[in-house]
């Protein structure tokens, strides 16, 4: 009521300017000093992607991402066209040496797609020296890195993973190398469709560009819903409740893994987000066995969709958010019987 | 209250569904009968443009547009790289033996994009002839049709001028030229971002694809929000009277343009919608004359901007519907000294 005309009328591309002055003030407390005027909303992250692929991929230029990475990303970069390459990983995350060989063989990647804190799909976090080590080469090779950051709120352990981000706009004074997204969406509601992307300068207003031609401008009642929830506190209050929660569930989907799953079965075990990430033995194939799964009524999406170039048959990936931890346990026995039936 | 889980969690990318039964409704009074399964909701139709490019513009591929056409069309369509053909028009809208001739010479557009009622930026609609021997060649060189009508519903004199799109799905049974695009914008409000697209069937499911890589949907609490008003019947209190407001303002600009213009201006008499075009002699600039314009805070947007490949530095935009009849009044008045000072 407060803010009528501007919550209906056309609002700036950049966003409502007192959800940026919070955004950044938000990032400040993930460690990344950027001003609000270096912040646009968007409709969720995802838009982001789109924008981003819209700006800096040509029909044939390289993009590196993780492998296995997230498929809404690649669903966003395809239509321009790209060629990917995916950098494998471990547990501490991308593979640094595979990411120099490439760059060393004299590609020029366009930029670098990672989710650096509990990944989509497969939770696992980038380590604090990797991280740095990767801002290392990213300087060296004058290579952009686009990090998606939707879940680095829900830790479950210790404190929440650092920022690639930040570390860069620490060691330059402004963001350098690091274009950062981030979405309510995890945190707040996914229906608001309310993200962010902060980005070094030189990309900022050709972002904010292409932004109104996309489609003028962020939903201003969303911006404002966000804005009002966050100024009311919602997100230390209800954060915390989640991250509980959450913390929870993933315990009683490791542990039901360990009690159920047949030998020749692995899986990540992250510190915080929302995936887990099973690798069946190599002969196994998830969407087969998601098949019979479904017919148990348990669900979960296979793993060759998060592969930018084919591959990942014997992998799936699993959700523990959305489900009790009672039911979860039950829906980890009956998908370890279907595996084992296919064994 | 009552649809919070489906407001603030992910809802489908086709958009709320409710909406999407409001929205196939509301254009069957338009004359258009498609089901609401081939409506998709937008952030604004101004998405729609950007998802249809990225659907079918390649890199030099063509475009017909009107000449002067929507620049956030342009803005849309330009980064996809398209070669643009702009059409000539007359006070009945596009010139098809003009359309005529560049499909007789061979050439294979991607679409004819156009407004079709109360033409943004000139207030020209397309009369209901001109659009049943637009159909006509569409059908018989198989051009599809972008149909934008963000402003039909603004009519001042006799009734809602005829759609394109209703006119083909009535020869045919369904939708088969024509993509029809409009929006809240003009009819609740902008800052909602809500519009919508109904699509003939082989596009559809492709449009939903690529808006899922856009941004996965539109917001549910904005298509929520939209649906109630108009469940509630706010269409029906609130659009006669911006109608009855704006056709006063209509009137009180092309009033203060015979009173106070000079010699050698030209402009529009649009029958309805925001916009009047003018023409200048053709030695003014527009650019020029807004410099000047402005010191005596009088706003306007130079014509060359609408213009697809140049041209139109002597044309403007005006907006009529957003100052009072007086403010109107006083600002044409003022505007034509500044003209005559260029004269």
């Amino acid at each position: 009521a407060r803010e009528a005309a501007r919550v209906l009328q056309y609002g700036p591309t950049e966003g409502f300017p007192p959800l940026r002055e919070f955004l950044a003030s938000l990032m400040e407390g993930r460690g990344l000093s950027v001003a609000a005027d270096q912040v646009l909303t968007l409709n969720g992250s995802q838009q982001g992607l789109d924008a981003i692929a819209k700006l800096l991929i040509d029909p044939g230029a390289l993009v590196l991402v993780e492998e296995p990475t997230y498929v809404g990303a690649l669903q966003a970069f395809r239509p321009y066209q790209p060629r990917f390459i995916g950098l494998p990983m471990d547990d501490e995350g991308l593979d640094l040496s595979a990411l120099e060989q490439v760059l060393r063989s004299g590609e020029q990647p366009r930029f670098l797609y990672l989710v650096s804190c509990f990944q989509n799909p497969t939770g696992i976090t980038l380590s604090p020296e990797r991280k740095r080590a990767l801002l290392e080469v990213a300087a060296k090779y004058r290579l952009p890195i686009v990090e998606d950051d939707p879940y680095g709120e829900l830790y479950y352990e210790g404190t929440r993973p650092p920022i690639l981000a930040a570390m860069d706009a620490e060691q330059y004074g402004e963001l350098r190398h690091v274009v950062y997204l981030s979405t309510f969406s995890k945190l707040l509601a996914p229906g608001l469709r309310v993200g962010w992307v902060a980005a070094p300068k030189e990309l900022f207003g050709k972002l904010v560009h292409v932004k109104q031609g996309l489609d003028l401008h962020t939903g201003s009642l969303s911006q404002a819903v966000a804005y009002e929830a966050c100024r009311d506190g919602l997100l230390e209050r209800h954060v915390p409740k989640i991250r509980m929660s959450y913390h929870a569930r993933r315990d009683a989907m490791i542990a039901s893994f360990e009690r159920f799953m047949p030998r020749g079965v692995t899986w990540t075990r992250p510190m915080g987000g929302m995936f887990i990430w099973l690798t069946l033995p190599a002969h196994v194939d998830a969407t087969t066995l998601l098949q019979a799964s479904l017919e148990q009524k348990v669900a979960f999406v296979p793993g060759g969709a998060f592969y930018a170039n084919g591959g990942g048959s014997n992998t799936m990936r699993l959700n523990f958010s959305h489900s009790t931890p009672e039911r979860i346990a039950e829906g980890v026995s009956r998908l370890a019987r279907s595996i084992a039936e296919l064994l």
